[in-house]
């Protein structure tokens, strides 16, 4: 490495966590050790929050043990933030960065994280200033452009995957209507993880809505009574983001108090509104199609379980999340160049495998990736079964189920 | 074996399903095949409803492979049903038998199974028809009497302690108010443990409210006020079923269409009520109190997922499951007697281990068994520390966390 450029590092964790945030935190704490240039690495507490307080932890020389056991924790263990830093708030991370020999940051977020990360870049580069900024992806929506998938979906999708089959035993225990509420504002990827669920044909998931498909009410009346009507019960999983004919969120007409994050998000999860709304449209307008008094309907919307559940991250997804860490440091450390690191699938199947490369800040930071076109079934109410070779190696294996 | 009484045999499952419920089975399959006595055993499909429909599959001979599989899979593999049997439909169910020459009534479920099982027996006495019945307990609430836990809690609080664990990180990650609504409608055995959740001070939950002791909106309010100061968040975990100083249900208060099922219950799960309902009085009364202008408040009700996700099983409350199954055919093979398969605890912490012993039918119907009082704290916001060595056990390994 001719290049070496000596100085202190910063790391900090952004947005949502998920199940293996904490992997690439690893990640980055042991290739930071061994780059022979980085000094000092600084956590930052609550993202970049943590950097313009200059509210940091040094992570230089951390127990062995303590980094497994912060690894295979969920969640960020040096907090998160939704702050989304503006250029004024970029110069005073830019500050604290010159201000502290800074000379490495890694990243660990979605979209805009990616692009906080490309505004401080600029910065930096104007101000003559060598930093080396490296964007290591996080996002249980799976919906980073550039990569093939993101570290923490696959955990997610194993989550969603084993509550799906095991809902559908419920559902087949004591049969009526439920429907699953899944994580995914603007991309089906999570929700249509649960057609791992489905192994025979009987099985649910029976139908899955993802917000790629707009389905009307009409629809969704008309799909559960035939499902219903097929299967002498029906389980849905929808996303929470799923949107109407008009192109409009269902959970934004629903819900009557919106509430936005400072993204301008409007809260989706972490309310049962459309799952109950959803209910309440079965018990009334599928019953009246069905022609029966009384339906057993249920709804659960799966919620902060999906992306913070304690012991049950993909094996597979837990590898990938702390090989992103460790590749950003690496990258960082082999020349004079920024960006974010990414998946390039190399093998399918049994042989499914990776590999890193290094794809520009600017591609990643922003718009997303929504569920390709490919992988939604004609009707708008399915996935199509060619997901599962995508999905099924991110998630691990999984239980396998008998059936009397 | 002096006495044995040959004849066919009938298995069925009722009510909410579990985790470990078809281990029961499996354990009866198992044991009725090396009985000796049993020359076919039945399986109603969906319970009592089967029996008298004469739906019934033929678990004689069932492939061990298959029985494995079957017993590792969450719900009720014969299906289950929501029917309480009056003495009229007892009567048929004990004609059906009559009519097959069934000797042996084996019924997974919980206390108003152990009543159905009680009446059908009753039936036969009097009929001078040898029959006998055993109910094998089963129900993630926890709440049957004499025995010292039942079959299936073990895993759903295995379930609650991960996700309490795994959502408390994402609540420190993230700071704010959550709320988890745990599943339980009298007793509040496993909220309660979400206790297994907290390792140090801070860890959440932070407060803990069940059933047993009442929480009026105020005390709510002034203790999630206090918390959050305290810890700069605060994790909530509470049971659907908690009651008011007038001991009215919240969520019979605030759910306006009530549903009940055929036991005269209120519908308390597959609904988000009860959760947004307490993030809206957070939202206003502890911002106030606070005051803030806004509050980060969310809610997840954990729902179906407690007694159905797949691959999560304590192991314990696996093996305990298969033995009251076993144990209920030998007891019913070893003499002209009946009851409820209970269990009694041996031995504690690393030496943890049960015996079985039978219960009267009629202990073990009808009434449940709360919390007991020594559990609670004086608050009514907590459970008590000497709590977790009761369920510790039941609940098997937990994941060891770190932090930063």
């Amino acid at each position: 490495m001719a290049d070496v450029l000596e100085g202190n590092a910063v790391v900090g964790q952004s947005g949502g966590p998920t199940a293996v945030i904490n992997q690439s935190l690893a990640g980055v704490i042991e290739a930071a050790a061994r780059s022979g240039a980085i000094r000092k690495l600084l956590g930052a507490r609550h993202g970049v929050r943590g950097v313009i307080q200059e509210d940091f932890v040094d992570l230089s020389g951390l127990d062995a043990g303590l980094l497994e056991r912060v690894a295979a924790t969920p969640c960020s263990a040096l907090g998160s933030t939704r702050d989304k830093p503006d250029e004024e708030y970029c110069r005073k991370i830019f500050d604290v960065f010159a201000a502290n020999n800074v000379r490495y940051f890694f990243y660990i977020g979605g979209n805009d994280s990616a692009d906080a990360a490309r505004i401080v870049n600029e910065l930096a580069a104007e101000a003559d200033y060598q930093l080396r900024v490296f964007h290591i992806p996080k996002t249980i929506d799976n919906d980073l452009r550039v990569t093939d998938h993101c570290p923490g979906y696959g955990s997610a999708a194993r989550f969603v995957a084993s509550a799906i089959m095991g809902d559908d035993r419920d559902n087949a225990s004591l049969p009526g209507i439920k429907i699953d509420v899944i994580m995914g504002r603007h991309a089906g990827w999570l929700t249509a993880a649960s057609l791992l669920a489905r192994r025979d044909a009987d099985d649910g998931p029976h139908l899955i809505y993802v917000p790629e498909s707009a389905v009307s009410e009409d629809q969704f009346v008309g799909d559960v009574t035939e499902a219903f009507r097929r299967h002498g019960r029906c389980l849905v999983a929808v996303s929470e983001g799923i949107e109407d004919e008009a192109g409009q969120a269902w959970g934004a007409r629903i819900t009557q108090t919106v509430e936005r994050d400072n993204h301008g998000n409007i809260q989706l999860s972490g309310t049962g509104a459309l799952g109950d709304y959803l209910a309440a449209v079965v018990k009334t307008r599928v019953a009246e199609e069905l022609g029966v008094g009384k339906l057993r309907v249920r709804t659960d919307t799966f919620g902060y379980l999906q992306r913070s559940f304690a012991g049950y991250a993909s094996p597979v997804d837990q590898v990938e999340a702390r090989l992103a860490g460790t590749t950003a440091v690496e990258y960082a450390m082999a020349g004079d160049h920024d960006g974010s690191v990414a998946f390039r699938r190399t093998g399918e199947g049994d042989d499914y495998a990776i590999e890193c490369f290094r794809a520009e800040l600017a591609d990643v930071a922003r718009d997303t990736k929504p569920l390709p076109a490919e992988y939604l079934n004609e009707a708008g109410n399915g996935i199509d079964e060619s997901f599962r070779a995508y999905v099924a190696p991110l998630v691990g294996d999984l239980p396998v189920l008998g059936k009397l």
